[in-house]
């Protein structure tokens, strides 16, 4: 079998085979296949497709293509993952609550990416954290907490991260059985058993379209069936902001609030969270019915038992926990300026993306790889989709490192808000819940 | 401008405009984009198509991508460019006749490829022939004596090159804007200003179904329509080898044969070599209807005086001229077998790609890039499809290096032969006239 064939076959429209997918992988990770044909067989998956057994095989061949960790967590190892969203700080919220149910929440995230956020990064605004950790340390915080978050490891899935960056650059990023099998290739090589995927749709979204992220959300959950591995898919809206806090330091503020109680239980990112955070105590076995998964994680918050959890947990990973009583302690950007609304009005739409992207302007987020993060950087949103303003109240908290930088970045956020002078509804939470049954509209 | 977007363009299916197209084939030729960028675009064309602007604006871009010949010749340069086939040498047969009606033929050939022959390599078997000249000596050959055949230069078209070795690698050969691009490119780079395709159809051809050789043809015909060139192309049929000797000395030999009037001028090579010289006379403006043009070549047959041209040629290249009247000073093969018929019956059918490739494994062609071709080897088809032929009669005369490569190659040329035990008609020579008016069924 040579290579060429498997592209020819490909062209064609024709399914792969295992041995032909086997032979990609390990072709991408060892670098036996140089990178003129792995993009010319990229570019015919992104337009000739691949069907669901392809892309398990697909997914398997590149967890395998590195080590496969088995970690002993003392329990089923589940993870969560997003698609990428802004102001989405779900993670900082369910893994502790998680864990504080029970669960071994066996978290590998990722940095920043485009002008969606990074749990690595939020992260390391913490004063000490450490989000590099070898694998026995993390995998015995696991075992003995119930959650840690680390990077991603360089050493897992070598074929991903090759094609990966290859993507990027050929235009091939936005293929779904591409998508579908780097994200749970790295999972399953980390050694997840139970899978919860947030992929998000709407304006902030990778997938603008509901239709596309179910399509997503099924390849992904198809592939765990195949592979036989606990998946679920949520999809989730990204029409603003998921919480009102959008920058490092400022999720990390935001999560420690939910997590204290000073958010009302129903604001979107901790009902999100919550919603995720269920469906992992399922995958863990630590639940038997959505209900009382959820009732158990509301306990959990309510009791504080969350957050002397994240205590735990950023102090077990060499973090400042007192951040944690004190969000004071967390870095602070020198300009703190409101931005006034320029007319009376009902907030009826956001650019979440162009909001992204003024957060990353700020020093959120990177420009080029080498770029520093800027933690204490980023904007407070006060206002809601649904919302009525008037003209010069505050909609938008801005936390800049200069006047300028405030001044930029508000003329942004402005560009990126639509009024309306009728009243409009709130931007719709969840969609659609994937799971091995099908898709059920939420 | 940056290439990802026109990767992402034509990965959407939409049409690349003019300076995309020569940012693509400037970054071929100079090395400024990436083989990885470069192999994802030819796979999102191979896929997405092009249409006949984005079609010409490609050739045009790779012509333009290195040197542009214009030679002066005293006439319109005109050029005639096969699809490649199996024992077909129109070339050594209408270069010389339409030189000697006034045609300046100025003709830069290919080695072989796969398993159809090239000019090139079978100019070579004539000994002393020099098929790569500087620039100025092969127009002044042209200038004096009509025509001149020699290698394809290497600063012609760059891009073409850079672009055609990825394509053999990709999976991404059977492009027809590639292809048509590929070809035209380097023909206008040359300075031909009328060109003469002759695109071959059935089981020996590249392309196997009329259906594309047509639309390879229009392709083509379009672009010099376009860009303002004569471009005139032919499907003609490749059933079976076009003469009966397949091999580079056998091939030169033939051709010596039609010239000096001991073959049947209906004979296919024959018929079709002056069909195609026709146009070229057409192109080249010595005649204004075909069968003007036809009278002309059949009078310089009889006359002699495409013989008495060859005979120029070849000592103006540095050739052993008395070849011409001696065929015995070509090289000849120590083992000259019959192949005797299996069985009563109607040859119905070759596979002519098979024959073609029997030939290569003998030594007429190359297996890898760096093997010498054995000029001397090949086969002499004694029979054509439709006639009758005596189980035991001789259907083939093989001329082999060994008795072992004989009996290898009689066998392989048995296996490509069909018999049929009712009567069957020849094979189509001609099939269809594509020119700038549009397609006429021949």
């Amino acid at each position: 079998m040579d290579f060429l064939s498997i592209i020819e076959d490909k062209k064609r429209g024709r399914a792969l085979s295992a041995e032909q997918i086997r032979m990609f992988a390990d072709g991408a990770a060892t670098g036996s296949v140089p990178d003129y044909q792995l993009s010319a067989l990229l570019m015919a998956i992104r337009l000739n497709g691949m069907n669901a057994e392809e892309t398990a095989h697909l997914t398997m061949a590149m967890a395998q293509s590195g080590n496969m960790l088995q970690p002993d967590v003392g329990g089923v190892p589940v993870d969560k993952h997003s698609t990428g969203g802004v102001g989405d700080t779900t993670t900082l919220v369910l893994a502790p609550l998680v864990a504080a149910c029970g669960g071994k929440v066996l978290k590998m995230s990722g940095r920043g990416l485009g002008h969606t956020g990074g749990t690595v990064d939020k992260m390391e605004a913490i004063p000490g954290m450490r989000v590099t950790l070898p694998e026995s340390e993390f995998v015995d915080i696991v075992r003995r907490i119930g959650c840690a978050v680390v990077g991603q490891s360089a050493e897992l899935a070598p074929a991903d991260k090759r094609l990966y960056a290859l993507r990027d650059v050929t235009a091939t990023v936005d293929s779904i059985p591409l998508i579908a099998s780097s994200v749970l290739s790295k999972k399953f090589a980390s050694g997840a058993r139970a899978i919860v995927l947030d992929v998000k749709t709407g304006s902030g979204a990778l997938m603008n379209t509901e239709e596309d992220s179910i399509r997503l959300a099924k390849a992904m959950v198809d592939i765990g069936t195949l592979a036989g591995r606990y998946v679920t898919a949520v999809v989730s809206g990204m029409q603003e902001p998921l919480g009102s806090h959008v920058g490092n330091a400022l999720e990390v503020k935001e999560a420690i609030d939910v997590l204290a109680g000073r958010v009302d239980e129903n604001h979107p990112l901790c009902y999100v969270a919550v919603y995720l955070g269920a469906h992992m105590l399922l995958g863990g076995g630590q639940a038997q019915t959505l209900e009382e998964a959820k009732a158990m994680l509301l306990s959990a918050l309510r009791e504080g038992r969350g957050l002397a959890k994240l205590k735990e947990m950023i102090r077990a990973q060499g973090g400042d926990d007192r951040v944690c009583d004190d969000v004071g302690l967390l870095p602070q950007a020198p300009c703190i300026v409101p931005l006034a609304a320029p007319e009376d009005g009902y907030l009826s739409a956001t650019d979440c993306t162009a909001l992204g992207r003024a957060a990353q302007l700020m020093g959120a987020g990177r420009i080029r790889k080498e770029d520093e993060i800027d933690p204490a950087v980023g904007f407070v949103m006060e206002k809601r989709i649904g919302d009525f303003v008037r003209k010069g109240e505050n909609i938008c908290t801005l936390h800049a490192r200069s006047m300028e930088s405030a001044k930029e970045t508000g003329e942004r956020i402005l560009s990126a808000l639509t009024f309306s002078a009728v009243p409009c509804g709130k931007a719709r939470l969840l969609y659609d819940l994937v799971d091995c049954t099908g898709v059920h509209p939420l």
